[in-house]
């Protein structure tokens, strides 16, 4: 299956490293809006521009685009849809219905397939919240996240006048992992799921106690988290903070019966976000191709691919090996 | 949906509980080898001879087939799905590619729709090493099961001369756990993995050494194992060890990159085995009775089962509040 990249960020390299990783992957090509001359590849994968990418249209089976929820995936993922089958990682849950229709609308009437919101969450984490609530209706699931970085939060630190640099840990509360797992199904605010550390580099001469009150203060990133702001070096951010690990558990517990408790949990511990979920998005393009050839077209989520699609063992192995 | 249960032991009653659980499935009828009137069911559905089902062929949807694996199931699913759209938790695994094909075959030539081998391993357990190894090709799955009771195990054990009654629990060595968790990726034998306990009411004037050694030496079911034996009174065993709790955990460990590591994990923990695996048989119901309603026949998985089949929520609201 040929397989193009549309974005190199960290994901991008992602993704590149996880095809690398699967036989009946190749990498046809990067696509990038800086100058592809400037870019060097993690496995000397060809580079081109943005606007090249329309000349690959019968050469790529499938594009990963490893843009921004925000801006970029919004106006990519549908336009690349009228020209290929397409896979994105697009994260911003309350506009999923509205980013799943638009990118319907073209893929479907171009007769391709595409695959949104890939991922581990959402993604793997979705399945499990699925199969989960499937198996036991009668129940209740909760999503801890981390410890790990957050990149948005991170950004939203550097923002700040007087911040050079930053990094924002999401800490699952152990206490209320615990009782979760317990099966106590406690009503937990904010607070009391996730706290928030925050790593800061300040510019020479910066106001920290400033700083400090902005982080804490600022609407919908921290205000509603317990937070904790330490201030560092230039040289401890390089040395502590440079991978982006992350991870955390979706626990669901329930009854059957006449009161038989059941607890159910999936988790994940991820030396590198952007890697694994690069390995994630190549897993669902293998089943975005699958199911094109088979003329399934429009917009597909994980939890409309039957799982066998994403492997790269045919059925009776899997039956054979895996079930 | 309308639903019929066709064999009415442990998991028959599962399933039947769980039916009350999903205001979208409808109990038809349970199907027994017993007398009818002999048997109380746990909702008062109503109780039928096993023969009486193929008056029902225009009456319900999907046959939950309760049986077991040994000499039940080979010969029930294959008749059953002539008629009917069936489900079975075959867990036989060396012999699952057989099942599929004789039940394929007949399902496939009658127009009806088929799962197999559903429930937790296989089941949610197959489903766990299917997604993580898509996930995470370069790494390796382990599965540990327990701590609960075998069914089979403490069958092996009532079948010696001299045992009233046994309870056989698989234990998971901790230590291994941890092992595998580390991602050390070790080769683990059978004895390393796991611990067989057994507890054994002994008929009066027993030989309890003897009994205990046949235990102990009994191949494929105890001798690669490191097994503990406890005789216990009939009034202990019926006090501690009535319940059939059981569970488990699907670990893998793997890499991207330049050796990023990363642990993926799904766990159970379970107090009725089989209650929460007749829960699971009902969701595969009603994705069975969807796949018929699209023409979709023949033998299938949770392989091959659009994860949102399992729902009893639409598409949209799925997107809208799981992903």
């Amino acid at each position: 299956m040929k397989i193009g990249i549309y974005g190199y960020g960290n994901l991008g390299k992602g993704v590149e490293k996880s095809i690398a990783q699967n036989p009946d992957m190749e990498l046809e090509g990067i696509f990038t809006r800086r100058d592809p001359s400037t870019v060097r590849t993690a496995t000397g994968a060809p580079v081109f521009m943005a606007e090249q990418v329309s000349d690959f249209e019968n050469r790529i089976d499938v594009i990963i685009i490893c843009g921004g929820s925000a801006t970029d995936l919004p106006e990519m993922t549908p336009r690349l849809a009228r020209m290929f089958n397409v896979v994105d990682s697009f994260d911003t849950h309350a506009r999923i219905p509205e980013h799943f229709e638009t990118v319907d609308r073209e893929a479907f009437r171009t007769a391709h397939t595409a695959v949104i919101s890939g991922g581990w969450d959402p993604g793997l984490f979705s399945l499990a919240r699925l199969y989960m609530a499937a198996a036991l209706p009668d129940g209740r699931d909760y999503t801890f996240w981390g410890r790990g970085v957050s990149q948005g939060h991170s950004d939203a630190i550097r923002r700040i006048p007087g911040v050079k640099d930053a990094r924002q840990y999401t800490v699952p509360i152990a206490g209320a992992v615990e009782r979760v797992r317990a099966g106590e199904e406690p009503e937990l605010n904010t607070r009391e799921k996730h706290l928030r550390e925050c790593y800061v580099v300040a510019e020479d001469g910066a106001d920290q106690a400033l700083i400090e009150k902005q982080i804490r203060e600022m609407p919908n990133y921290f205000a509603d988290y317990d937070t904790t702001v330490t201030f560092i070096t230039e040289e401890q951010m390089k040395r502590d903070h440079s991978a982006l690990p992350h991870g955390g558990q979706v626990i669901r517990t329930g009854k059957t019966g006449e009161g038989n408790r059941h607890v159910m949990e999936f988790s994940l511990k991820l030396d590198s976000n952007p890697e694994f979920t690069g390995s994630v998005l190549v897993a669902c393009a293998r089943a975005v191709g699958r199911m094109n050839a088979r003329g399934e077209f429009g917009c597909k989520t994980l939890f409309d691919i039957a799982p066998a699609d994403l492997s790269s063992l045919d059925a009776a192995e899997l039956r054979k090996h895996l079930l």
